[in-house]
C-alpha cells in the first residue's frame, strides 16, 4: 500500500526499520544523534552556526508554528497573513488564540501571492512587525516564493516566519541570504520523508534571545529550548527519540539522493506523471499548469452523478494507494500528493490505479461538477 | 542493552515491531485504532463514556499537562501544588507560564503528601479552584495518594488535575469514583511500556465544555479537541501513528500481563529487588522502606572520593544497563527505574551490574556522601 498524500508520507524500509531501538534520551549514545539532526537541518536551510538555531520539539507542525509565533512576536503583535488556503487560515488562528493579531491578506486561491499586495499592505500599515507566509499551500498544491516574498519584507525593516512544513527538503531555502527570516518550520514526516512525532524550527539566535520571556507558554516557548541547548544541555523535555533515529537515517537518504535540488526534480517528475495522467483519464486539475506545485494536485470532483469521494477512495484503495478522503478546498476537489519514496513509475501505476477505480465506479462525466 | 531509568522504558520486541509501518491518519484502516485507543485508555482509568473523554495529543506530557491546565483552569486561576519534588515544580511552571497562579504547598520530599495538609491549605484559601497533584514523582520515587488526596477536595467542592504520567497504567486510578478529578495526563512511554512521541488526558467532558475559549492556545485546546471528536470528526493534526500503532501493541500486552494490578506487582518485585540489591551493595537508598515506591529508586552518591556519576553510568552501561546521568535531587542521588519490560530477573542482573561497576571503579565507601 503506496501512501498517495501530501504526508505522512510512504517511508523507506530502512526509515521505518530505524525506529525499533529503545533509547535513553540523555545517553551519550543519543546526544550525538539529536546535535547531530540540528546540525544537519540548519545546514540544509542554509542557516550559520553564527546566526540560526535548530530546535527540535515533539509533536506536529501545528505546535512548532505556534511555538515560532509566541516566541518571536510579542503578545498584541500583528502578524500579516497571505490567505493562501487552510493552512494560511490555521496559521492566523495559532496567532489570534495566543493573543497575536493575524491580519488577513487577501490573495489568489490558485497562483503564488503577488509581493507587490504584500510590500502594499506593509506600507498601509507600518504596525505590522511580521508576515506569516505558507511556503508550500497543502490545500491548494500552489508554492508561494519565500524569496520574492522576503525581499520585500527585508526591505521595509519587518520580519517573516515562513510555514515549510511540506516544502523543507525538497523547495530551497537560504536562511543566509534571507535574514528577515525569523524562523522556519516544518516537521519530519513531508518532504524530509520520516515518520510524524517530531518538529522543527530554524530560527534566529538573537531574535529568539530578543523575545525571551514572551512565549506565554513554557512548552512553546524556544527561546527557553535555545538557552537551555547553548548551555550545552539536552533536550527539556522527552524527545521523541525513535522517530528522531528514523530521521536520521531519511536524511541518509536525502544526502544520497543529491540533496533538496536531486529531491525536487523527483517530485517534479511524480507530480507532471500525476498531473498529465489526470487530464489523460478526462479529470480536470484545479491549477493550471503553470501554477501547479510539485507537492500536491487538486483534481476537480467529477460532474458525474455517480461520483462519491469515500467510494472512490475506497476503490483506489482496492487498487494499491490511499488518497485523502476529505475535501479540502471550497470547490469539491480530491487531492493527490506527488511527495514521499516513489518514483514515477509508482505514479504511473498510481493513475492506472485511478483510471481503473472511475471505470469501476461508472464515473464516465469526469469535467468538474 | 536495558533502560534501567524511570521512562523512556526498555519496551518489548513486538510493541518496536508495530511502528514499522506507513499510515494515512485518516485513513478507514487507522480511525479504529485511533478510537480503540481512546477507549482502551478510558476504561483503564474506569471512566464513563458518559461523563468522560480520553483525548490524545502528538508531543510530550509536559505539553498534555500545559493544555489541562489551560483548558481546564481559567486565565488567572488559582492551582495548589504540593511541592513533591521536580515534577511538581515543572506543573507550576507550566501553569505560570500559562497565566494562571500556582500557590506551592510546601510538603516531605520523602513521604506520601498529608491530606490534611492539603485540607488546611484549601480551607484557608477559598480562591484555590484546583489542586495539582504528581501521582508518581519521578523525582523522589515517592507515590503520593490521588484517592486520599482527592476526598479532602471534593468534600471541599474543589477539582484536581492527576500528573499520572509515571502511574497510569500501574497504580490505579479510577475516575468514576473520584467526579473532583477534571483530568489524568499520561504518555505512552512510562507505565504502558510504549514509545515516546504521544500524550492522554481523560478528562470530563462537562467540565471541558465549561471552560471551552479559555485555553489561550489552539494546540492546546482540549476543548476543540474534544468537540471534533464528538462531532465524529478525526484528530485536528497530524498524529504520531507509527507510535499509537506500538501503543496499541502495548495495551495487548499489558491485557494479556492481567491489567494494571498485575503489572504493578511486577513493578513492585522488580523495586524490591534493586531496593535490597542497593542496600546488600553497601548503598543507601533516599528513601525509607515504607515510603519507597515501584516506579524510582533514588541511591544516595556514595562518600568515596573516586565517585563520579557519569563514569558510573557508563561502568554500569559496558555491563548493559543504561541510567541516567544527572542528578534529580537536591543531595546529589543517581536514580534506578523499576519499570519497562524487565522482570525481577533482569533487576537482578541489574544488581549484579552495578556491583561489579562499584568495584571496577574502586568505590569502597558507599554510604552517603
Amino acid at each position: 500500500m503506496k501512501l498517495l498524500i501530501p504526508g505522512p508520507v510512504t517511508t523507506h524500509r530502512s526509515v521505518r526499520a530505524a525506529l525499533a531501538r529503545d533509547f535513553a534520551p540523555w545517553d551519550a549514545a543519543f546526544q550525538p544523534l539529536y546535535h547531530g539532526l540540528r546540525a544537519r537541518l540548519l545546514h540544509l536551510g542554509n542557516g550559520t552556526q553564527a546566526a540560526h538555531t535548530a530546535l527540535i520539539l515533539p509533536g506536529c507542525g501545528h505546535f512548532v508554528t505556534e511555538a515560532a509565533i509566541r516566541s518571536l512576536i510579542p503578545p498584541g503583535g500583528r502578524i500579516l497573513v497571505p490567505m493562501t488556503g487552510a493552512y494560511a487560515e490555521r496559521m492566523a488562528r495559532l496567532a489570534r488564540e495566543a493573543g497575536r493579531v493575524p491580519v488577513p491578506l487577501p490573495v489568489s486561491p490558485v497562483a503564488p501571492t503577488d509581493p507587490d499586495a504584500v510590500r502594499r499592505a506593509l506600507l498601509a500599515d507600518p504596525s505590522l512587525g511580521h508576515v506569516g507566509l505558507v511556503y508550500s499551500e497543502t490545500a491548494t498544491g500552489v508554492i508561494h516564493d519565500p524569496a520574492a516574498i522576503g525581499a520585500v519584507v527585508r526591505a521595509l525593516g519587518r520580519r517573516m516566519i515562513v510555514d515549510a512544513v511540506s516544502a523543507f527538503g525538497a523547495l530551497p531555502l537560504d536562511l543566509a541570504a534571507q535574514p528577515e527570516i525569523d524562523a522556519a518550520v516544518f516537521t519530519a514526516n513531508k518532504c524530509l520523508e520520516g515518520i510524524p512525532g517530531a518538529a522543527f524550527v530554524l530560527a534566529r539566535a538573537d531574535r529568539l534571545a530578543e523575545g525571551a520571556g514572551q512565549a506565554g507558554s513554557w512548552s512553546f516557548d524556544l527561546a527557553d529550548v535555545a538557552a537551555r541547548l547553548a548551555q550545552g544541555e539536552g533536550p527539556r523535555f522527552t524527545p521523541p527519540a525513535q522517530v528522531l533515529a528514523a530521521l536520521g537515517v531519511a536524511l541518509d537518504r536525502l544526502d544520497a539522493e543529491g540533496g533538496p535540488p536531486a529531491r525536487l526534480a523527483r517530485y517534479r517528475a511524480n507530480s507532471r506523471v500525476l498531473y498529465d495522467g489526470m487530464r489523460g483519464l478526462g479529470l480536470s486539475p484545479v491549477l493550471a499548469p503553470h501554477a501547479q506545485g510539485p507537492i500536491v494536485i487538486n483534481i476537480h470532483a467529477p460532474a458525474d452523478p455517480a461520483w462519491n469521494l469515500q467510494a472512490f477512495v475506497d476503490a483506489v484503495k482496492a487498487r494499491g494507494f490511499v488518497i485523502s478522503n476529505f475535501y479540502n478546498t471550497a470547490r469539491p476537489s480530491f487531492r493527490l500528493g506527488a511527495i514521499g519514496a516513489l518514483r514515477p513509475a509508482d505514479m504511473k501505476r498510481a493513475v492506472g490505479a485511478i483510471g481503473a477505480a472511475l471505470e469501476s465506479l461508472g464515473i464516465h462525466e469526469r469535467k468538474a461538477a
